[in-house]
């Protein structure tokens, strides 16, 4: 295993430990069995943990609290579980498998998964309000904003939005002819402002100043849109085993995605540019910055 | 009109301008039209808004700044507008009229209902989280903490899954047969924590100490007591359009309620004397708490 790779599973441990805390507290005093078992199923025992990776590196380069970074990773986690568990409703993508085992409305039920997403984004904002995460309130109400922007209408929920709206669910049932700059942008909302906001959170915690947090947006940014356009590759080339979700889901909804629109080619090169523009990014930085670097890379070659 | 309904009528007043106010700044970038507007719906024009007029009332009293009070009883009211639009869905409660208008999931679609309930929770945490809420990021803090802790497993989304559990929604289909005390504690989480969050909010805006939020805080749980028994004698005694919702559904559903398990006469008691309780946990305040006092006699003997 690479450096980096080792480093990705240590913080996933390290975040897996910290969702384990988080929802252990989350049973007292004495909550619905029911609802917990399902939070627990949708949050423990999988995920690359990219999110938290990418708060704790920021947060460590900066000179942040670690501790505080792993519980802002995983109130970010917890954002983006919630996110999923909501996404694969019937009434949204209708999805049976995830991270390789039934979606929670599967294993469950629809009503449940609703309440657990609902259940895991109130969790995510209790942690971040909770002075255990940080001594200092500044940095926690700081940690709320910026993670209810990028989670917000503004943010991942319009994105969604926007998704559905281009598969044609609400006008005549035919998917919209988007333009790969409207693409850019709903992707850009969906799944770009909560990896760019991963990386803010740990440049808060850090106290890192505004050209480094210019920088770190940037750098954010980018990778995210990266990662989406490696997603969109992704769902062509690979497999269900490997991804362990349904793929050419896309292309059967008659979906735009940036490899419809330019070509799987093209996609591949504007996935390494914004993987390079990623790195080009964090050009103030040392090597203390190496994680961020391998940690775009990583998300723009990722194969599952 | 009374001097208590025209206080709280003009609180509902400046609650619907602080939300307006809160969503406009929301449609800034450019999100969705169709995930604004539906948000718009859900929230705005409705409501008496209860829960902004205890926090407002009670950050009035202990001496807290009005515009931040106004702004924290808008993101209670966002939770609270959350949790019934996502209630209303076929999955749960399968309502159709909400406030005397078609609910959400009917007047756009489910999936469109599912983000708008996710949207504004996530508002919510981001109107606490923001400094024009209240210049002290302290405060901020301890909002977002009150608010999620009320809002989570172990209140709002825990009393919503036992209530559902209680219809028996996940096991044979009968409903179940719950004792009166467990009753009381599935509705102290779905109903109470937020009303009685609603008062605490206003406590720490005005920086009440910590005898007053002790006497405060069982106001606030003898409300949300007495709220959820009138709530349940008038789903038998009222008619669906004084109400503005289904009625009867209770006894249809052959849902567990104070009223089935204590009889009609039990039940008004209890929710008489719950009120009385929670005049009498004011009783170190004087005259400046008489708005709290007509709120717990409302909240009992409301209409609608």
């Amino acid at each position: 295993m690479s450096d980096f790779a080792q480093r990705l599973a240590a913080v996933a441990r390290d975040t897996e430990a910290a969702l384990e805390t988080i929802l252990q507290a989350a049973t007292d005093p004495a909550p619905p069995q029911r609802l917990i078992g399902a939070m627990r199923y949708a949050v423990l025992g999988g995920g690359k943990r990219l999110r938290p990776f990418l708060t704790v590196e920021t947060a460590r380069f900066t000179g942040g609290d670690a501790e505080a970074a792993l519980r802002a990773g995983a109130a970010i986690e917890l954002v983006h579980v919630y996110s999923l568990v909501h996404d694969d409703l019937p009434a949204m993508d209708d999805d049976e498998l995830r991270r390789g085992k039934p979606t929670v409305h599967r294993a469950y039920d629809e009503a449940t998964a609703i309440l657990v997403g609902d259940a895991l984004q109130t969790l995510a904002f209790e942690t971040l309000g909770d002075p255990a995460t940080h001594a200092d309130a500044g940095i926690r109400a700081a940690l709320v904003l910026a993670l209810a922007r990028a989670a917000g209408a503004a943010g991942m929920a319009g994105g969604q939005m926007l998704d559905l709206e281009a598969e044609g669910r609400f006008g005549d049932g035919l998917p919209l002819e988007l333009s790969a700059g409207a693409i850019r942008q709903l992707q850009a909302m969906k799944t770009g402002a909560i990896l760019a906001c991963a990386v803010e959170m740990g440049a808060i915690i850090g106290g890192a100043d505004a050209a480094s947090r210019a920088a770190l947006h940037a750098y954010g940014r980018a990778l995210g849109a990266a990662f989406q356009v490696a997603d969109d590759i992704l769902d062509v080339e690979s497999s269900a085993d490997a991804l362990g979700k349904a793929t050419g889901k896309d292309a059967a909804r008659g979906k735009g995605t940036l490899v419809s629109v330019l070509g799987l080619e093209a996609a591949r090169a504007e996935r390494d540019a914004l993987a390079d523009e990623a790195v080009a990014a964090l050009a103030a930085f040392g090597p203390e910055a190496d994680g961020l670097r391998e940690a775009a890379r990583f998300a723009a070659g990722r194969r599952s």
